[in-house]
Parts: C-alpha cells; sequence; structure tokens
C-alpha cells in the first residue's frame, strides 16, 4: 500500500546507494525527486553528486546543494561539547549530533519546493532511521517519510546491484574505496560491518582512514592553546577562528597525532547491541579541554548536576530527540553554566595522548592558590572543618546511638 | 579544651608528620597511643615504622601493623570499578577508597585494646580528614576524635621541624624524597603543592615516580587479556590471579607503557578546588576492560541507569561516604547487574595508550552477529521499526498538529 | 499474513470482548484456546468464566482459573510500595503493576501445556498490550503473540456485535454494567472512555463504583494503626493480617471514607495523553503511611536517593518492564533501604483524607528528642553549625571574591 | 574572641528574641544597629516593631520595614511552584522560600547604609541559619555574620528571660499567643516544639492557627477555576490578580475549606530529623492545579524530566542553596518547560479535598480526543504498536535466546 505522495526531497548522497533510491522513488512513486547534498564536512566533493542527480533525470533547480559547515559546528557540536556529552561511557556522538541538521533543512527545502514528502537512505536497523524522521516530524509532522531500506525487497547486496545495473547506474567502484559502511562530517568518521561484526576481532590498520596510528604519528609532541569564551572555543594558539575552522584545525593536529579512535560496541535505540569504530581526532581534543577549562572556572555543584544529567542528555541525542522538548530544557541548564566558562587551556598531544599542561581564566578563575597552602590563611580556618565534619556525621552519630540502644553496634 | 581521652589509636605512617603527632599526642593529652600502620600497596617498608614508634616509647604490643592488601582490592576497589566510578569526569578515586577502610580497622583495633579515642595526621583543608571521620563515626559513634592539625599551633613547616627537634625526632629527609605531598597505595599515587598550586604550570617529569611518560615507554606494544566474572578482574592472560596480584601486574603493565598519568584541578568536598596529579596505571586498565566486557554482557537500560547515578556514586565516596546506606543501596544496584558480566576482554598497551581490540563471552554474550548484517533475517524484521519510531514521534506529531491549529508552525 | 500458531494461551475474563477473541482464535488461526483467568481481586465471580469457555468449546482441561491475590499484593504491590511509587505526581501504578504478574502465569501455563502462543485483549492504543508483551517475552522470547484488536477489522462496537451475533456469543450486559471501559484488580479500579475524553468535564458521580464520595462518608473520622516491618504492613490495629488481606481492609476502610479517587491526564507510553480516573483506596492509605514509618526510621540520604530514582522506577512499571534489568537494579537499591523500616503508624480516615497522627518505632527510630530541645545538650554543639555553614559557602565566597577582583561585585 | 563590626543590620520581627538579640548586639559587639523588618504576609502589623526598635535605642533612619509580598510571591514562590516543589515527599517549602529574600534584602540595605555586618534570630540547630547565612554570603562574602544563638551563652529561656528584664525588654506575652516556635509568611505557618517533639503524639486542634479543621469546614463545596500562563497563577474565577493578591485569595478558599495541614518529620539540613506541622492553603491549591495545567499542556518527556530533578530542586531549596549556580540551572531548565503551559484548571474544594475536576487550554492543549476514541483514526495506526513493542522488546528477546542457548531458560 503505497503512500500518496508527489514531490519528495531525497538526502541525496551521490553515492550508489543513494542514486538507487532516486531511482526507486521515481519509479515506485511516480514522484518528483529533488536532491538534497549537504556539505558538512565529510571530505567530499559535492559536484559529482550534481552531475549524477541530472544524469538520472533530475532538474537543475530541483537539485539542492548547500555548505552547512558553520552551522553544524556552532549550532550542534559546540552546544554539545558543553555539555561533555558522552554516550555509554565512550561514544563522542558524532553521527548523531549531524543528522538533526540534515533533516532539518531537508524540511525546511522541502517548504520552499512545495514537496510532500521526505526520504533517506539509512536502513531499518540502525538509529539513523530514527534521527533522519524525528527530526523531520519535529519540523513538519504532516511530511510523508519513505524509508526505501524498510520498503523495498532489494535487501541484499546483489539485488541493489542488480537494480542499479537494469537502471543504468553507474556501479564502479572508486579505487581505493572502503569495504566497510562508513560515515563522516566534520566531528567524525565511523566505520561499522565486515570483521567489526565480530567483537572479538580487531579490526586491520588500514579501516582507519583519518588518523595515524599513534605508533606512526610523530615521535615529537606539540603543545597548543585553546581559548574558551562562554564554554566555547574560539581561538587557537592565540588565534581567532570560526567554529568550523577550529574543528577543522583541530582535526588536522590530532590525525597528525594519532588521537581520536575508539572501538565500541554499543546499544542501538532500535534494541540491539552493535559494533562501532570511530575517529573524532578534533573532538577528543575539545572534551579534554572543555573539562579543564571548566576545572578552573565551574562551581562545584554546577559541575555535579552538569555530571548527573550528561548520561540522559546525550542518550537523548544519541536516540534521535535533538528538536525535542527534553533536550532543550537540558541545554538551557547547560548554557546557563557555561557564562563564566572563559580562559585557556594547554594541551600536549603526543601519539594518541591529549594532556592537560595548564589552565588559565583572567575573568573566572575560582582556583585560590592562598586556599590550598600548608601555611596559614584567613579566608579558611581549619577549625571550621570539625563543624562541618561534625554535622554531615550526624546522621551517622544518631543511627549508631540507636543501634547501641538496641545492643546491636 | 582538650577533651578528655585515655588511649587513643593513631594512623601512624612511621614518617615525620605522624611521629610529630604520636609525641604531641603524649604531651599534650596525656594519652597512651597506639599505632596502627596499614600496608594497603603504598610501596614502603613498614618495619621501620615498628622502630621508630618503639622509638617514641610505644609498647610492643601497641604497635599494629597489617598488610590489607587483599581486603582492600576485594572489597573496596574491586566493588567500585564495578561501578566504572570516576569522579569529576577525570579521577579514579585512588586516595578517596583508602580512607574507608583504615578508618573501619583502627575503629576494629580500638574496640579490640579497649581505646576510646582515634587519631589521623590528615590536615584541616582536604578531603582526606572526612573520609577518616566518616569512617570512625560510622563504625562507632562514641570515639573521640583527635585531629591533631586542626588542633595545635605547629601550623608551618618551620615550626613543626622545631617541635620536632626538640622532641628528639628525627627530621633527616631520605635521599631522593619528594617534595611532594604524597598519598599512595595499591590503586595509585597522588601528588600535591609547591608547583601544583598554580594550575597554568605544568609540574615537571621527574615529580611522577611510578610510571615511565609515554615519550620513555617502550616502542613496541603489548596485548594483554583479562577475564572477568561477576564484574571483577579475575585472570590475566588465562592465570587465575587473587585481588591485589591482579592489581600489582596491572600496575606493572601500566607503569611499563606509560598508562594513567592525570593531572587536573578537582572540587574538595570542604570547598576550595585543588589541584592533583595522579598516577593510576593499573586503575586505567581497569577502567576501559570492564566497560568493554560490559558493553557486550550488560542489558542496555542497566548499564544507562548505572551511568545516571555513577556521578552520585563517584561523589559519595569521593566526599567519604563509604560506609553510608545511600552507597550500600547503590552498590546493591550495581552489584546485582554484573551477575552476567564475564568473559574476556584483550586490550592493546602502548605510550599511554590502553585500546581496547576484542571483547567476547563464552556464556553472556548479547552480542549478536546476525542482528548487525545488512541481508535478511527473520528476528528482527524492519519494517517494524515503522511503528517504533512513528509512536516514539507521536508526541512532536501532535504538538506540531496543535502548532499547526494556531498558526504557529 | 497469519502467524503460525498451535495452541494460544488468552488472557480470558469471561466478559464479552475476549470471549469475541476467543471465538476469533479459533476460526482464524484454527488454532486450539487455552484460557486462563486469574483472580487478581477483581471482586467478580470467576466460575462463570469456566461456563463461557465450556460453552464456546474449550476443554475443561484447557481452562485455567487461579487465585492470585497474595502473589499479587506481596510480590508486586507491596515492593512498589517500598519505594512509594507514584506516575507523573498522581497516578499510584494500578493497573500496570498487575499485568506482569497475569502476563507472567500465562507464559507459565503455556510451558505446561505446551502452547506456542499467547493472546491478550488489550487494544492497540493503550499501555496494556505493552505490559502484557514485555511480560510475555521476558518469560519465554519465542512465544507468539496474538493481538487481536491491533489485527482484525472488527474495529468498532458495531462490528463487534455483529461478529458475537453471528457467532451466537451472548451479549446481553449484565443490569447496572459500568459503561466505560475498567480495569480492576486489588489496588484499584479504572475508568476511561466516554465523558472522560474531554478533560475538561467532570464525570458524574455515579461513575465510580468503589467509594463513598467524601460527601457521602461518614461524619465521624476514624484511627487506625498499621505496622511496618521492612518496608512492608503487616498489621492492622495491632492484628497480624496476610498481604492480601491488609490490602483488603484497607480497601474497605478507604472506600468507607471516601479516600483515594483521582481524575488525571497521563503520558501513555505509546505516545498520546489520556484521561483516566482511579479509585486506589488501600493504595492512597499506604503510600501516606510508609512515608510516614521511613520518615522516623531512614537515613536522610537513602530517603532523598529513593526520592531521585522513583520517578524512573514509576516510569519503568507504567511502560511495562517489570522484568527488566533496571527495575530489578532499582528494587535492589530500594529494599537495602528498607531493611530498618519497622514501627507504627497511627492514621486519621475522615471524608477523603488521611492525616498521619503519629509514628513511632521500638528499635529503628532515629528521631531523638534531644536534639530538637532549644536547651543545651551534649551531643550537638551548636557552635559547629558555623563551621558546617562556612565550608559549604565556601565555594560562593571564592566567587565572590572573583567577583569583587573583576570589579563585577 | 568576639568579630569586629561596627555596623550591623539585624533581621527584626519586634518580638522578645530579636529584641533581646538587638539588646545584646549594641553590648556585646558596641555597634551600631540597623533593623529591617519585612513584610512577607506573616500577617502581623509592623509598626510596633518600629516601636520597640526606637524604644531600644535604634536612629529612625536605621529602622526598615518594607513590603516584600508581591517579590516574595513573583520571584520565590511562583518559579517554585514551576517545579512542582516538594521535600521528602510532603513539605511545600513554605519557610525554605522566604528566607533567602529576607537575607538578600538584608543585604541590600548592609550596602546602602555601609553596614559592615548582618545578623539573624535563627537558632543553632536549624535550617534558617543556614538560609540566611547562605543569602548574606551569596550577595557579598565579606560581610561580617552575628548569629548570637551560637555565640551567646543564653541558651535557657530562663537566661532569656533575665537578660531581657535586666535589660528593660518586655516580656509579656499577647494574650492568645501561640506557645509553639511558629514561622509564617503568605505561603505558609509553621509549628515546632512541645507536644511535636513526640512524633508519636498528636497535636491539639488549637495548635492549628490558620485553617478550619476539616471537620469544621463548610458543608457545601465550592468549585474555582484558575488561569495559568507560561505556569503561573493569573487569574482566578476570570478576574486577573498580582501574585500576592492570587496567594492571598488561594490561602483564603483553603483556609476556609480545611485545605494544606500537613503534619511531618523532617530531615534537616544540620544532620537531624525534626518534626513540623504545617499549614499552605493556597500552596496546596496551587501544586494540584499546577500539575493539572501541565497535564494537558507539557511533553510528556519534559514532565518526566522536570519529575526527574525535582527532589533535587526541592533539596537545593531547602537547604539554603537558592542563590546557587545549580539553582539557576535547574530554573533555566524548569522556566523553559513552561512556555506553553497555559489554560484554566477546574478545582472543587471541600473539607481538606483538592480535586481536579477540569482542565482546558485554547493555545497548548496536547490532549486530543481522536486518539483516545476506541474507532477508526487516521493519525494512529493501531499496527504501529507492534512495531514499537517488539523494538522495545528486542532486548529481552536477544538476551532469552542467549539464556536458551546456555540451556538456563
Amino acid at each position: 500500500m503505497k503512500k500518496d505522495v508527489k514531490k519528495v526531497v531525497l538526502a541525496y548522497s551521490g553515492g550508489l546507494d543513494t542514486s538507487i533510491i532516486l531511482k526507486w522513488l521515481q519509479d515506485e512513486y511516480k514522484c518528483e525527486v529533488v536532491t538534497f547534498t549537504a556539505d558538512i564536512g565529510q571530505g567530499e566533493e559535492l559536484e559529482p553528486a550534481r552531475k549524477k542527480a541530472i544524469s538520472l533525470g533530475i532538474k537543475p533547480e530541483n537539485i539542492f546543494i548547500e555548505d552547512l559547515k558553520e552551522e553544524f559546528v556552532k549550532d550542534y557540536v559546540f552546544p554539545m561539547f558543553r555539555a561533555n556529552a558522552i554516550y555509554e561511557g565512550e561514544y563522542l556522538l558524532g553521527t548523531s549530533i549531524a543528522r538533526p541538521l540534515i533533516a532539518k533543512r531537508q524540511a525546511e527545502i522541502a517548504a520552499m519546493v512545495g514537496a510532500d514528502g521526505v526520504s533517506h537512505g539509512a536502513t531499518g536497523k540502525g538509529n539513523d532511521q530514527v534521527r533522519f524522521e524525528m527530526g523531520y516530524l519535529s519540523m513538519n509532522s504532516d511530511l510523508v517519510i519513505i524509508a526505501p531500506w524498510r520498503e523495498w525487497d532489494l535487501n541484499s547486496r546483489e539485488k541493489l546491484l542488480a537494480y542499479a545495473e537494469k537502471n543504468g547506474i553507474s556501479i564502479e567502484k572508486k579505487p581505493g574505496k572502503s569495504p566497510y559502511s562508513m560515515d563522516a562530517n566534520l566531528l567524525h568518521i565511523s566505520y561499522e560491518g565486515l570483521v567489526l561484526e565480530n567483537p572479538a576481532a580487531e579490526p586491520e590498520e588500514d579501516m582507519w582512514r583519518w588518523t595515524v596510528s599513534p605508533e606512526k604519528a610523530p615521535d615529537q609532541s606539540e603543545v597548543i592553546e585553546i581559548t574558551y569564551e562562554k564554554g566555547d572555543p574560539v581561538a587557537l594558539n592565540g588565534v581567532k577562528l570560526s567554529p568550523a575552522t577550529m574543528l577543522t584545525k583541530l582535526n588536522e593536529l590530532g590525525c597528525k597525532h594519532g588521537i581520536g579512535r575508539t572501538d565500541i560496541v554499543e546499544n542501538r535505540f532500535v534494541g540491539m547491541k552493535s559494533r562501532g569504530c570511530y575517529e573524532t581526532p578534533g573532538g577528543t581534543i575539545m572534551l579534554r579541554a572543555h573539562r579543564a577549562i571548566e576545572s578552573i572556572t565551574l562551581d562545584r555543584e554546577a559541575a555535579h548536576f552538569k555530571d548527573e544529567i550528561m548520561p540522559r542528555y546525550a542518550k537523548t541525542i544519541y536516540n534521535g530527540f535533538w528538536f525535542s522538548p527534553e533536550r532543550e530544557m537540558m541545554q538551557a541548564a547547560i548554557d546557563k553554566s557555561q557564562e563564566g566558562v572563559n580562559g585557556t587551556v594547554k594541551l600536549k598531544l603526543y601519539k594518541g595522548n591529549v594532556s592537560v599542561i595548564g589552565r588559565d581564566s583572567k575573568t573566572n578563575n575560582l582556583f585560590n592558590e592562598a586556599f590550598c597552602t600548608f601555611e596559614e590563611d584567613e579566608v579558611y580556618n581549619q577549625k571550621d572543618a570539625e563543624g562541618f565534619i561534625k554535622l554531615n556525621a550526624l546522621r551517622f552519630i544518631i543511627s549508631g546511638k540507636n543501634r547501641k540502644k538496641q545492643g546491636k553496634a
């Protein structure tokens, strides 16, 4: 029972799979197809996508190619890093954070061109389908969503290739193309499939596309300084940089020094465990640096509250609920805490390690040398600690006395 | 106004500071002093402490020297690592976790020898005073606590040395002794003071006593395999090891490969920020390994609940509340979750990096290859995802329709 | 595409809807049907269900009628009340807590009789379908589940009645039968549908079936005393009672005094808001009484930790995840806290009000009169409060000094 | 060792205790005393306080009497009620919420008059000392704080009276004055001491000063309608009211109908349990009404997130940390959620009961009748529930299959 749809905006990469989808949409839904290709830093030429789209019969005015890198880093990546977000202790949410932006823009283009449908190339087993569709429905709950992987019967590589061949879609692989299922943007690149489907097995070294291995990284460490304003990195080694440029530069540094590889088994929202390998070079540096600048500028209880809601915040993003009221509530709390997170962090990069070696804040330094010395001072009176401890222990003292009364001590 | 006390059990290291305290207790309180020196893996000979105590007039039957290493790792370190506990995103709680055990044993000795008081050498500015005293009062709420650093006027290094000299306490430093304020046990060694009091400054390389630097670590990586039972590591490379031996071996491996250095500014319970450097070589390996074995054996929501209560659990230990009802409640929940955390983890150690390269479980593997392939399967029906997404999105659809009705979409 | 199933255990009430399902299963699936009717205190005769089943062709050995009241209260209701569980601030989870038990028993019967399928009469719009099916799948993940309301085309009252008539199923209503959609068990009775679908409208007085209105309740208040052991009520006015008897008696008292009516709009797990009216007379008394006995016997931080995880615990039950690892983890924590929750509570019942007028514990009273008097005492030294406050305020003092330094104070 | 202070702003009620403090400050500290008396709705004439102050030698320009009722309700009470804040399941925080405002204003007056000190009449055993002093120190960390109850030796009623007599302070009680230790403001009145120090004993009826008992309340119920804007009540029965007027009117209604009495044992921040009786008539109505308007206008996950942080929010206020970064973070999240909380609630008041009988929202109603009917509809497809349930259950299915493989099912 096909849905009724006239014009569909497709998230289009220009690759084989979304080209097949493009064709399939035309054939099965008899609908007009609008392609949307976003540059979010995946590191691929986008003009070939235009050519390919035209070759598949898409009208030039129906081809949208946009550079979203600055918006991506400024409005998605940076807010997320203010929270020190990590999913399940390991994953920096590189794919999760990019989907909402693409979905939002796709829905906006649908409104502009008068489309009544949207489509994406995510499979029916993963998280991305959820992230895309939550994004669409948050923007416009009337959009018809077409998820070909859940609908068609092209459910094997062989059938796909046969379909492509039959429809004149070129299936030649670029030389050197990875055999893994991959996703990339300015924050990270991910790998799934093949040997990774056995969590006991190590991936081969040449799977990793961005970073050098720690073993091959320079023998010489490198020290960098990042400047923070309201919790966001704004300058590198004293040079002001736009958000996307900042992340690009940090990626270069991380890649050079073998920083940011992770190999994990994670829990998908749709219910199964899945193995993924990730490279998040700049993000790994930012996470450490942000915690370091917070360590001298952020109030203790503000920091602890952030830590306590962080797992929920990370899960919310992982599961695809970026545009939800609960994410906005948590963001409001987090952003409130970042007003005083200003200063600089010095880091040493060396063969996979990111070490904090200094942090400073001219304006918001809550670290007070005077409090830590072993000599007298007038601000902190050691005798105060006795009362502090006694009242904190009072509940134990009372229950202890009760146990004694009961002869149970 | 001195407290009335007859017999005091002192946590005694044999070093200068606690020797001064020993003398000061005898002089100021006119009380009998019992010394308690615990081996929790700090890596120092303890027999000199006995000699020193005798030289200060302590009766042989009042000198207690005990090896608590196995109890320490089995009943304190391992339960804590089941929780993946980290304080403020960075600190593995190496000092925090040792204090309760010492305090508990001190209170038990007090009961054995009929002492009415206990004393420790922690200053009035730190967390350790709280941890000791919470431990004492949890065990026996009637104990008189003497915290000399909060009471005496020996509040400068000069006065202390003068007092020692006057009382014939040897003040000669061991050659090569560190100028930093340090604490060590089988889980970690910590450094405070001196240059560290400026959080913008990097400590000199020779401060670190346990690990080699990543730079000086071997150029050859090393692969190890850890076996887990109910969330605890029980074998290394297939060889069963007792808890303390396990941690000792992991420390050796970590030290050799430059693993486990941290340099942080943390928030003390008593209210100020403080800079500390830590080496936790074996603990750093265990944290990563434990998360890895959990990643294939632990249910998703169990894992997420653990992550959500972890910051509170870590804070509870950091603040000194190990023996509290709330820690026991959280431990009960955590331990419940670990029944199925059984299997092996393979890790690669290289110049400061601990990389997971494989995890397996013969008995509790919840990772199912079949679910991840891109081919058909009978367990997971991709079409189910549509209903899953639709109902998860229903609240957005409804609020979207309401916004449209209001002309606000 | 019908599922292949040979023998199905149906949760059977004996009413019209499940009788239609029974027939429909026989016709559509050509399968043997086993009926399971549980007495969980819904207050209806069960033998008519047997007769009805036989009249529909069920073999006597395929009819299971069981009294689960004691198990229901002891292993489901009481553990839940230890947590002071309330969903969304108002709902005492009366329906949610009964479904897992029925589902579990249904799966056990399936194992006993060699059935490969299970079926229930919950609609496709509610929470109960989730609760039933989570229960089934937690017990036996291979069971085929048949949810007729999601499958058939009898999707209107008219079609249902026509189907019944065609198949000779009696559709005569019992005189006085409520027109509302209802569910009842020993913990509560619920109402949905009709006027309740307009949340601005008040239900008519005669909708309520169990309690008298506060207006019609006795003008004379009644004082009762409940005795608690390990967090569970074990005696009423000094008389020991089994769990089910206890709840029955408390229901009688609550009904008599107009206690426990609630009228709410709640958020269903499947995504929409829904209006429900509930009567939970005994449960409303128990909630208040349990908090009262905890108030003098439970440690502060244990109580606060319970309060902080309670909303999640309640949601877990509401959504149908009783048999989940996360519920078991939370339960382990909660049960740990209840070891000392022993004592008695005196309550006054009057026209809808449950007022605590006294609590006492011979063994675990942590309330200490001496601490509260305004006279001197030796346990609590008021001067200790100064140090306590100062160190708690230290972070404000430091940030205040920093603001002044910055000229921002 | 007296602190050095020249001019002290005293929180002055005009009663016996603070009059003694006034005199004691003059005598002991030889300082100039400035009195500050706030009208926060405690229901007492304030001009007598002026006379009394003058009689004790305070200069007219050093006497500050201010009406803070509107600020109190608008900026403290209402924001707190947006959170549905309840401490330990029962306490509506009536005293806790008033202290920060008084402390803040006291610190502001200190700045205006050039005072270097502040003083309050709270004892050393309670929470109020913490709340006052946290407020002072948050405003100005340099203020000298004088807490006479922790300093002087007037630690019995007898010594206090003797001091008063000696210094010519009138000790005659107003006729009918309560023997309980009380605190009142527009939100509530509290009682402590005397018979309440035995938690097993019920207070006598005439302790309660504000409300009639449910027994004496009218036999006729009363229906009211409250209008909400952004989570705050703005109109009663269609009449717009200022915040303080709103609360005053709701108090009148509550008092008339016997609403809002609570009798609890609570856990103080300073470590002991304490018995308190409270009357919060208007607040009790507002709590219920606010939850009701949220029930149709607030997103489910926003509501659940609010519920999960509420206990921490309530504790933060209870413990005196209103002006803390963590409270501001939580408030930012809560306020963010209230943008759509607009509409009306109808409530029935009757003999202690507040029953919601209707809720409506012209602009933000997320309750959709269409979703709840048992007939077909196009928005919600019952078949979607199958996929929803299956994927939610997938983790149980997988672990079940694993158990079977292990022969453990």
